[in-house]
């Protein structure tokens, strides 16, 4: 028997043989902390996902280059908050090689073991001379619980730190995943990002995470959708440094547990991203079923949730399903208008029993149903819609939020 | 010589032998018209653009239909506002041919030669038994100056009432082309939909009107963006009686001549419908240059015109370039992000000059400009972006509003 069971205030620091430390470079208020270092006591494997925009930050090309070169012998990642290093020109390369380079000399590791993370306003230059300070001071600060501290210096617009972990028990022993996130929204690429670094003590080869990855940020991080809009930054990253002992390879069992582990902490990460997102007060879980390929399902179902007419509907808690359906016929797929069915339900937020689900149209039309009940679900903070496409088996989830009139506020009015 | 010229107070029936009346079916507050009818003297050439959503109206299939059966022997249009007749099931087609009927009954027309165009809620079927009596009415009274009135009467969240139209004089003769459009904003599909009528006295084939409509609208209609949602509902019409005596296939300078008549009318209404978008604070002129192809230039200026993040910082007056090469590396043109350069520009509304063009970044990095002068360029309620791609010569230019708190309770709380 196998199971997988959340750890308590988890987070990256989890798993065995990873630490933490986090300083000041005196750009957030207060003195708060804008830096993180994140290391492993020994070598890892690692894997990494980055945005698809063409307009890509130098930490992401920083950390693709050295994914290939050294992907089975990575130590850690720097992490900072207020500059996103995007847009920076040849500069913005040097700066980033500047701060690994930081911590792997006040750490005393192997040049190129370090990746490195920003998010901030694009087209600035980091000042390295208060960059570089800080990283010295996180590095000399590590702590094997300072991993939910890392999550907090590097949120932006987020409310909250995102961080989460999991122990996997199988019949090949015990072994941790663990996790922290942050991105308020993609919407604001001034300063939100979505960034993800996850950890674990299992031993795995890069090869394998790195195909992991892939599926497992389609259907997590890739599902979640506050507006639509791709940062320059957006980076997901896997260091599995294998203190556990326990061989992922071992076993199909082994392999199974491993990547539902992986799937778990990517999920609940993602899935506080969307409820923290900028202006949101609502979280609605979309399953577009009755696909032909789940790739169709995901297209239609990312369509709907980048959709401003739905989440602008969402936030005025109109169950307004002709926007949906209209949302879905633009999506490119080839569906059917005649077979589209839309139903609804309330979702209880903490455990508890969801409602019944409601029928809002059947066959691209309207379906008669209770309307007291179907405004109570739409009022509620958390709902979950299924619309079935009639024309095959296949489906997807993806996880939005509504569109604010608070949202606007945030993205208008941020530089002044 | 050739001139094309603005006629004051222009619309649907400047053209030569067109009439339009309106009626109130009891749906808009106080009576006010909400159904209209244009009628040509003599049939028609025609031809149409419609929506690429899969979710499609009634009346864009009945006219689609319609377009192919009779392209040369139309008489009219019968439009109205509150009922979109989308997702109305096998209902939709029904009522459409209703509509259509009253019109041909009333006036003795040939059946099946009267078009048609609704916007409103989607889902709800229109109730024929307001919609004939209005319809009815709206035919008895037609008139030679009633096209601003029915510009009107398919308003929904429009400000204004959308119409424009030219005379055009050539060596062959003069002829003009005359237009009403209504769509506050793409973004609002129960109750907006982009609605365009152009009608001519020129003499001209339904194949060269087909042919030509499909260009302009890429460059008028479909190179505007509220905030991207495609409607349900979308079309453009043209009607064509040759009541001028003009032909225009003629010669070569006669087709131009049109060619520019046309594009001139559709231009100036796609224009009224971005400064007249739901909640807009703003209005921005966006030329992509230095593209591989007009195609790409397209695509890339599209993207940047629906982003979130672009119109959020717009109606911020923010001068957030970043987020303006982020968007434009998304688009998923293969642009390189070291040869992006941006330029800004303070337009003059009311004819006057415009501002000097200000470089706010250059080769994909912050460019050093007098902050004071860029704040002021943004800060006005007009102005002009250019970004520059540095691979080819090729451009486009789109329009677009920004995205203000406004937009949002417009459609949040519209069925409240």
């Amino acid at each position: 028997m196998s199971s997988v069971d959340t750890i308590p205030n988890g987070s990256v620091t989890s798993p065995i043989g990873f630490s933490a430390g986090v300083a000041s470079a005196g750009w957030k208020r207060e003195g708060q902390p804008d830096v993180a270092v994140l290391v492993s006591e020994t070598a890892c494997s690692a894997a990494g996902v980055f945005t698809t925009n063409r307009v890509r930050a130098a930490p992401v090309l920083y950390d693709e280059a050295l994914l290939r070169e050294r992907p089975g012998r990575l130590r850690g990642v720097v992490m900072n908050a207020k500059y996103a290093n995007a847009c920076t020109g040849a500069d913005g390369m040097r700066i980033a090689t500047a701060m690994a380079a930081e911590v792997e000399k006040a750490l005393k590791l192997p040049s190129r073991s370090i990746l490195t993370l920003s998010t901030g306003v694009i087209g600035v230059p980091i000042p390295l001379d208060q960059a570089e300070p800080a990283i010295q001071d996180a590095s000399r600060h590590l702590r094997p619980d300072g991993g939910i501290d890392a999550a907090r210096a590097i949120m932006t617009t987020d409310r909250v730190p995102k961080h989460f972990a999991v122990r996997a028990e199988g019949a090949n022993g015990t072994f941790t995943v663990g996790g922290i996130a942050k991105g308020a929204g993609m919407i604001h690429p001034t300063m939100a990002t979505l960034l993800g670094v996850i950890t674990t003590d299992a031993k795995v080869e890069p090869a394998r995470i790195t195909t992991l990855l892939g599926d497992v940020v389609n259907r997590t991080f890739n599902a979640i959708s506050v507006d639509g809009d791709t940062s320059t930054n957006d980076s997901v990253l896997v260091l599995a440094n294998g203190a556990s002992d326990v061989d992922v390879d071992r076993d199909s069992e082994s392999r199974r547990l491993f990547d539902d582990a992986i799937e778990r902490v990517a999920h609940e990460l993602a899935l506080m991203v969307v409820r923290d997102g900028e202006g949101a007060t609502k979280f609605v879980e979309l399953t577009v079923a009755g696909a032909a390929t789940e790739s169709m399902a995901r297209t239609v179902g990312r369509v709907i949730a980048r959709s401003a007419l739905v989440k602008t509907a969402l936030a005025g808690s109109d169950a307004n399903w002709g926007r949906i359906l209209a949302a879905a016929g633009s999506s490119g797929a080839p569906l059917d208008p005649n077979r589209l069915t839309l139903y609804a339900q309330r979702r209880a937020p903490e455990g508890g029993p969801d409602g019944e689900w409601v029928t809002l149209a059947r066959d691209g039309a309207t379906a008669a149903c209770d309307e007291a009940l179907v405004q109570r679900i739409f009022s509620d903070r958390d709902l979950a819609l299924r619309l079935d496409l009639g024309l095959g088996g296949a489906e997807a989830t993806v996880w939005t939020c509504d569109l604010s009139d608070e949202y606007v506020h945030i993205n208008a009015d941020y530089r002044s």
